[in-house]
């Protein structure tokens, strides 16, 4: 954790802020420059009693209960206004996050045994056919690929009937979704219905719109997202744990540097496999490198790193400080969070910045559309515009921070279950099985358990509100999941390394050394909360609780997109508080502020707590997490009698 | 036309104005008030350089170029902004309207020969059952009715392929949306496209934003809106002409004065069937009334007025001033325009406010779901609500303005092919067909044609912008469709009457006088537009152009919701012409003001024209369909050789 002290003002790690201050010596304008440029932020819409919705407006109402105007031309109140743009934006995460669920399905119904996209991992696609109901007997491995991609697909639009739930949600959390109407349908379908709600005229009760968002929200975590993450690892392998570097100090100088960013892995894996073509290296090679150096960054960053181990070049601010060493010949993307600023930044260097998807397009970007169904060419297409400019550098401008850390990833649930099985006792635990991460839960050698997850915001300063609250966590002998960008801050600081557990209180540590997994687990990208969510269900189903009884927590401490709040929503539609370090534009209304934080509970067993100081919502975190052991602890007292915990359950 | 005065200041209605002066005797608050609270609107909101897309904003850029913040954090610039907010905002009306078909289709589905909901129209229910491919031979009408539904429910969501496009859509416009790329797929799966390519950090460039809008609005007209039409013709009943009234001046001092609010029929339908029941008419006279008056408003209005002759109560602007009136024992809503006001302003008389729709619940309403599984007794149930309210009655809060106006109602496609056969020549036409109307707009007896439609918005004085344009139409030759809130609007002032052919020029009088019917022709609710679609369609094809070669355009005067924007972009993308009469939210983008009312035109051969002065932008109408003439005088040329169009075309 060497880039762990409070330095400079923009960012946790020393890389970023030694290009910064490139940035301000070649007067390159960054994020800073602009957040600094805008001054202050509209008051309205940070509290989110701006409404847009139709062309009476806009009407800006209110936060203060009383006092100003409190309502809109159609008599919208602050309530309405902030509800209805809340399931707005979880409308529009569901609809990112399904969409690339959406896409890799349709890329496995393409599968084929001479194809490029073939089936990786025969053993995941066995049994996600189980869940979906297709029967494998005498069938071709393709043809089951393809009833189940088909079967999927439906769930994104079938008229009829409830979204397929994965066998992972436990009955008392079906029987919580159906008593509060929040059982969700076809994938599409709810989207479309928020979209509908939230129309002029329509929803204008805060907790009615909260509750249809939920029920959307439910769509992604269970559904585009869980497919996204299932058909992925079909698709692609289903991750093993592997050791990676981080930061922007794996650019290298002598090397043809590819940054990969985005979110889907259906381009960036034919961009590995082609950058592996010996055809490609010898390109490289001839235009004057040593060679083709793949980088990732944000999502897409993920799905490789955890595949293939691609090392992390950093997360989403770090996308135009890449630029900025200059010796990035390519900036390769496909969807979402994507700076459009990039097309002018990389105008100032040599870099191309190339746009694959019809879904984002960029002004001023190379534009070289991605097509699945003659998917190695166009991986080889572009990594050739990548080799072909690599004599454009310019010397001058080149500077590569020596700054990188080094740590695991790879931790998918079949991973995971793998180390547990180190430490089985054959006594009372069956291998294969969350079982003795249940009972550490239960023994309290493990206190509880948190994902820490989603973006990073120019309202914190990167990756500190990610980094404190990780120590903090496992400190105090919870163990921490991460993904997204969260996991890239993770990884930039070290606390992927298993050396990390010097940072651990004793539980954690001694069940990380027996299991051999560093404390702090990346489980991929930010659709791959989908594993967070199964690992949870699991864990639940052992111990015969809800999920909402468990010591578990969410967090994302530097939240900015839509995704973020959708994956909030089902996280606490599953049961599982969430911390937000970011407040969402909701506090100008009192009823959607008490909704979020305070009413949820009683729905679904979880809600929300909007705290921007890390190491306060750290505190409350564990206070939390102490609260929920109360479910756990009875198990351990019934549980007495039975022995043979001895080793992984100190507390016994 | 008696109402045809400029007279105060909010609505070119007297009806209104009465009552806006009793709710400011009474100090009860309205719209305009509320508007006046507001002071100045967000001139960032306005011109759609305000993002709220993530949360690290908001970012309000410049409206001017190279002056001021020109980027938000992201980098995303004004017309990066601009086009997204565009792009969703077609979404949401796409959501409203597609979301208003698919619960028609799912009623279509429920159709047995013993329920609530039976096939009324067998003829329309072969027809389209024709189109989308269903078989028929040997199948009962509701087996028949139902496979229908699935297909299109189909629609919705299918994986794979595209829309099933009505046979309307002429082949040349066909080609021209493949060569744009905007041939839709899936309904739901175009709106959740455009949410996810509107997320944080997707498409960055207008053209291809506004491109994929256009995409989805599409699905709207062609698809989710068609859908709704027909459908409910086929269970309702196909509109055919019926005289009605319109205006406040409807409701009456000694019925039960029930308001039936929203857009869908499938509530309103049931109400009406209810209403008719004695032991329903024994209640209210038991409760002291003659007897129950059902009065419509906004789209759920012109459903049933188009159907069973129920009276016009009045168009969006009225939905409080009819509850000013002190004589209404319940306004029922469905979903859509809806004022939340109304919550509030229902207790300070004696009104029931019911909302039925689990899309749109609102604070303060009494909430009795509709359950189209026992449909009736949930009509039952809501009109016992009114009834029993009508001795809560206060008189002397009662003033009913005496204003009311004659006109008709019910031109469906079906009914006007009907008025058309009047005058078929049997010399040179068939009938039952739209030929007749195809030649008088080539031989210049019309001159064009023009659909008004939308909604009321306080930016303009109520109606004033819809009754100008109309006017100044008829006046020239030109026939009127409406739709919407400005077919209630003509309604009111009398335009639908046929002694409106005073106001009209020669040609157009003929015509009218001819064919019986008058000048304007009230084609139904916001979803019917689809009814103008496929009009448009048919005339083109007879005349084998494309719909952006005939003397057509489109008019929204007083536009203000999404749907409204999913409306005029679909009927861009159709090749018509759009004059908006509130400026959308783009004009802070050069780019995206650039794209709506130049580019597009290259593209699909329609526009749209930004005009807020109704009698300038009834100048530009006029100007811009004799320039279209150029293609059908073009037709005349090549036809002056066949003789026998005397009587309809004098131009000959």
């Amino acid at each position: 954790m060497a880039h762990n002290v409070l330095f400079g003002n923009i960012a946790q790690d020393l890389a970023t802020e030694e290009l910064y201050k490139k940035a301000q010596t070649e007067n390159i304008e960054t994020l800073w420059d602009r957040k600094a440029a805008l001054k202050s932020q509209c008051g309205f819409g940070e509290q989110g009693v701006c409404c847009r919705i139709c062309t009476m407006g806009p009407c800006r109402v209110s936060p203060i209960p009383g006092k100003g105007v409190q309502r809109g031309i159609c008599g919208a109140t602050a309530d309405v206004i902030a509800s209805r743009h809340y399931a707005r934006m979880v409308a529009g995460g569901v609809a990112a996050h399904s969409d690339h669920g959406r896409n890799i399905a349709h890329t496995l119904h393409m599968v084929s045994s001479n194809g490029r996209y073939q089936v990786r991992d025969d053993k995941k696609l066995l049994e996600v056919a189980a869940r979906w109901g297709v029967s494998v007997e005498g069938k071709d491995i393709n043809a089951i690929a393809q009833q189940v991609a088909e079967m999927a697909l439906n769930d994104f639009g079938k008229p009829f009937g409830n979204l397929t739930l994965p066998g992972s949600v436990p009955d008392q959390r079906k029987k919580v979704w159906e008593e509060n109407k929040i059982l969700p349908r076809a994938i599409d379908r709810e989207v479309v219905t928020i979209m509908h709600a939230t129309h002029m005229g329509c929803t204008a009760d805060a907790e009615s719109m909260v509750n249809l968002a939920m029920r959307t929200s439910l769509t992604d975590g269970w559904g585009g997202s869980f497919i996204g993450t299932e058909f992925s690892d079909i698709l692609f392998g289903t991750p093993v744990p592997r050791e990676i570097e981080a930061n922007l100090g794996v650019i290298q100088t002598n090397m043809v540097n590819i940054v990969l960013h985005g979110h889907e892995p259906v381009l960036s894996e034919m961009i590995v496999l082609a950058s592996e073509e010996p055809e490609m290296k010898a390109l490289a090679v001839k235009a004057g490198a040593d060679g083709i150096n793949l980088v990732g960054m944000c999502c897409t960053g993920n799905e490789v790193t955890m595949r293939h181990g691609v090392k992390i070049a950093g997360n989403f601010h770090q996308q135009e400080f890449a630029v900025l060493t200059g010796a990035v010949e390519a900036v390769i993307v496909d969807v979402q969070c994507i700076f459009p600023a990039l097309a002018t930044l990389t105008q100032c260097y040599h870099t191309k910045f190339i746009t694959t998807s019809p879904l984002a397009k960029i002004t001023g970007a190379i534009h070289v559309e991605f097509n699945e169904k003659d998917a190695f060419e166009s991986a080889k297409r572009i990594i050739r515009e990548a080799v072909e400019n690599f004599h454009n550098r310019k010397p001058e401008k080149i500077l590569i921070p020596q700054i990188k850390s080094q740590g695991m990833v790879g931790y998918s649930n079949r991973a995971i279950i793998g180390q547990l099985d180190r430490v089985v006792n054959s006594y009372t635990h069956k291998s294969g099985s969350f079982e003795p991460l249940a009972q550490c839960l239960v023994s309290g050698v493990l206190r509880g358990a948190v994902g820490v997850v989603g973006c990073n915001n120019p309202k914190v300063k990167s990756d500190y509100g990610h980094i404190e609250i990780i120590k903090k966590m496992i400190a105090n002998d919870v163990i921490v999941a991460v993904t997204g960008c969260a996991a890239q801050a993770a990884a930039k600081a070290g606390l992927l390394s298993k050396e990390a557990v010097q940072y651990c209180g004793e539980g954690l540590r001694k069940v990380c050394e027996l299991a051999d997994i560093p404390p702090v687990l990346h489980m991929g990208s930010c659709v791959d909360i989908s594993r967070i969510l199964e690992l949870v269900g699991e864990v639940a189903k052992i111990l015969n609780l809800d999920m909402s009884e468990l010591p578990v927590v969410a967090s994302a401490p530097e939240w900015m997109s839509e995704k973020a709040v959708a994956i909030g929503t089902y996280a606490v539609s599953s049961g599982l508080d969430t911390f937000l370090g970011v407040t969402p534009p909701v506090t100008g209304s009192p009823e959607v502020t008490d909704i979020l934080t305070n009413r949820m509970e009683n729905w679904v067993g979880g809600k929300f707590y909007f705290e921007t100081d890390p190491l306060q919502a750290a505190e409350k975190m564990l206070a939390r997490i102490e609260e929920k052991r109360a479910n756990v602890e009875k198990l351990n007292i019934q549980r007495m009698c039975v022995t043979g915990y001895d080793e992984l359950s100190p507390g016994f």
